[in-house]
């Protein structure tokens, strides 16, 4: 493991080999050390190791919140600002938005005038939105540009992100057409750009969803997507990298989600009492549906009391709707997210799942008749039975069509596998299992 | 809905308006439609109405395994190779691997020979591997050739999938370097790309697992990633477009086996009964694992008859410790995907975890002791709350370390959410709640 070698280096003070090492690192690696140091000081002792201003400010676009906000409390503002002046337009604003407001003015203030305008312009966009994950380093020409002019451009530009799209504009600078470095190669000089661009191009709002939009992204294969405002103007592009970093982010909120965990709390830098705090309404409001499953056992007491092998079959009861609600929920859920299940698809689904639950609640309910029989007598396993089958449908009908009319009202489906379907699932469970032994309680007894 | 209004032009015959349609949608679009129709026939309607052979086989390229067996069925198999013949290595390798195996080796015995051995090397490597998911049409050189002989041959190259690098090689084909093509026009037209190249690249092997490349890929913000045989020699490169499927799948496979769902299910295609078959041996893990719970609360039957209120809380109890174990397994099972986690954090996210369990559980403590004190009496509520911390203490414990030593073991991480540990998690907290409850029988009466 690299992170202990260099903590071990870090401890005997061997500088030379530790600085020697670091130059050796891809910023991002670097980056991940630092954030995985817990003290502060071994984590200001690397960045401070790290040889170039080039490779300093690629690291620090790498870092985390905490890290970045220690790293460049140290420094002056215009340290800070001039470490930041090589990196895209993106990565400042991220860095600048993760520092005290104070700071971060202090130093938008001492860089050039045209980038500290470009991010301020791009602060103002919300998190989550196309305009707040773009950048405005791209590569844009006016559609009576010639392919040698483009070529030449292309030479001078020393900012634009990674060039891989040249995006061809209108006098209003409204995007018009898209071309590929190789299609600028591949004509004779003197040809204007807008003979040869392709008009048929996919550009997203700048106030659309990030989510939506690395959807787009991932759906049509693109590396990079233009953002437009309404008016049609290019105001950015979003390049894959960070379409590929909204994936994963994505995921990882719907899987915390499901399971009442916060994002925040995902990066293990909270205090433990922050991290308790966000995730104790989750736990709460599970606790009050299991107190209600316990109300319903209290109000059956003389049930339960008559025949007390009821309980027995309690805990099955109780866990297993919600475990097949689980599995319908996780595939709409996922399948929602990515695309693969559209609302349209619903009853297709529901008819779907019911019959899976159906023919796995025969299952198990064969089993659990079987298992009564054995331990108690076959009346209390045919009641266990027949009350898993029926939990088994109710919850799995709740779970496919919960996140479908949670989508529909514009929530997010994830929080459908979430405490307040479970804990209906197992309340439901519960109230059948016991009126069913109760109205049986004769032929149980 | 697009879907819907193609159903409608569908069942109208409007076979004139839907061609149009089709002309103006993306590929990837249409085959999505085409993947969400039930009626085999009108599958096949769609793709026949889509014209253009590259386009065909573009869309062809996005659809699911079902449909790609569907349609190619209905095509002479020279037809099919025709249409296959613009698309990258990797699509028709992936195409090939969906259909049945005679018919692949029919198609693929119609290509060109240059393609079909490409191909047929590239069905060898195994699924999940970077062999498996690569595409052998890169764009390499040799280094001595001149920036000049570069731009001429990216000129005629028509089949590099997409050109963003320029790899260089040497006399043995072994990968020595990469430029940009920004480099390659910014420099004098006889300087040799040795000259130029960066050295310093990142590659990898052609059996590292899929997840791994993705998550360099991820890291180090790359376009594509090149892959070397074990002598150094370049076989392929893995674009970043495959890489956002990998991310995408691999993030859905946890999520369904934390819900013990399996991934063929996600894609809604298999019958019910083969996909109640998949889900069932969790259920049944879990069954048994209630059943266990069951048979605690029988063993304590005396306890209960004795005390019936202890009832009330039994479902609090079993299902509390479950959910803040599935809270804290799921940040780290995360975390070990998205290398957020690595394995030398044990003790540190071990002891956050437990701290962060014992002060939920506190709060949960004291909430249920004066639940307990208004609703029965104070002891039990007492009880209750102390079953309830030690049972967070444990199943928080459980849940933090199994992940870690799965991983450590070579076994998915993602399994330590599924049925043993939460199991595991209910029959332990029963377990102190009822010997507890035992223990101070006098005091709860």
């Amino acid at each position: 493991m690299r992170l202990v070698s260099i903590q071990r280096l870090l401890r005997r003070g061997a500088i030379t080999n530790l600085a020697k090492m670091l130059a050796r690192m891809h910023p991002a690696d670097i980056a991940n050390v630092i954030d995985h140091l817990s003290s502060l000081k071994e984590k200001r002792e690397i960045f401070e190791l790290v040889r170039g201003d080039v490779k300093r400010g690629q690291v620090l676009s790498e870092l985390d919140g905490e890290s970045i906000t220690l790293v460049l409390s140290d420094l002056l503002p215009s340290d800070a600002a001039w470490l930041l002046k090589d990196l895209g337009s993106d990565d400042i604003a991220y860095i600048l938005s993760v520092i005290p407001n104070d700071r971060a003015k202090e130093i938008l203030a001492l860089m050039r005038t045209e980038d500290s305008t470009e991010i301020a312009d791009l602060l103002k966009y919300p998190k989550g939105t196309a305009g707040g994950i773009m950048t405005t380093e791209f590569f844009a020409l006016f559609e009576d540009a010639t392919a040698q002019e483009a070529i030449r451009r292309l030479q001078q530009a020393t900012d634009a992100e990674m060039v891989f799209y040249i995006y061809v504009t209108d006098k209003e600078d409204r995007l018009v057409g898209v071309l590929s470095l190789r299609q600028l190669l591949t004509v004779p000089p003197a040809t204007p750009l807008k003979n040869i661009m392709t008009r048929d191009l996919i550009s997203v709002a700048v106030d659309m969803d990030q989510e939506e939009v690395s959807r787009q992204v991932a759906s049509y294969n693109l590396l990079a997507i233009p953002v437009v405002e309404k008016d049609g103007k290019l105001v950015g592009i979003i390049t894959v990298d960070d379409v590929v970093d909204v994936i994963r982010e994505e995921a990882t909120e719907d899987m915390l989600k499901m399971a009442g965990a916060i994002e925040e709390d995902a990066m293990f830098k909270s205090s433990s009492m922050a991290a308790a705090r966000v995730r104790l309404p989750w736990l709460f409001t599970n606790l009050v549906g299991s107190l209600l499953s316990g109300m319903l056992l209290w109000m059956f007491r003389y049930t339960i009391q008559e025949v007390v092998a009821i309980v027995s079959f309690i805990p099955v009861i109780a866990a297993m709707g919600g475990n097949v609600g689980l599995q319908s929920s996780t595939l709409i859920i996922r399948g929602l997210a990515t695309g693969l299940v559209e609302l349209t698809d619903v009853w297709k689904i529901f008819f779907r799942e019911a019959k899976i639950a159906f023919l796995m609640g025969i299952a198990c309910s064969l089993m659990l008749t079987v298992v009564g029989w054995l331990w108690h007598q076959v009346f209390l396993g045919m009641v266990v039975g027949v009350s898993l089958i029926t939990a088994f449908l109710v919850s799995t009908s709740m779970a496919t069509v919960m996140p479908i009319v949670l989508k529909r009202m514009g929530v997010d489906p994830a929080v459908a596998a979430g405490p307040f379907v479970t804990t209906a699932n197992d309340i439901t469970g519960i109230a059948i299992y016991l009126t069913l032994a109760t109205i049986f309680l004769e032929q149980i007894r």
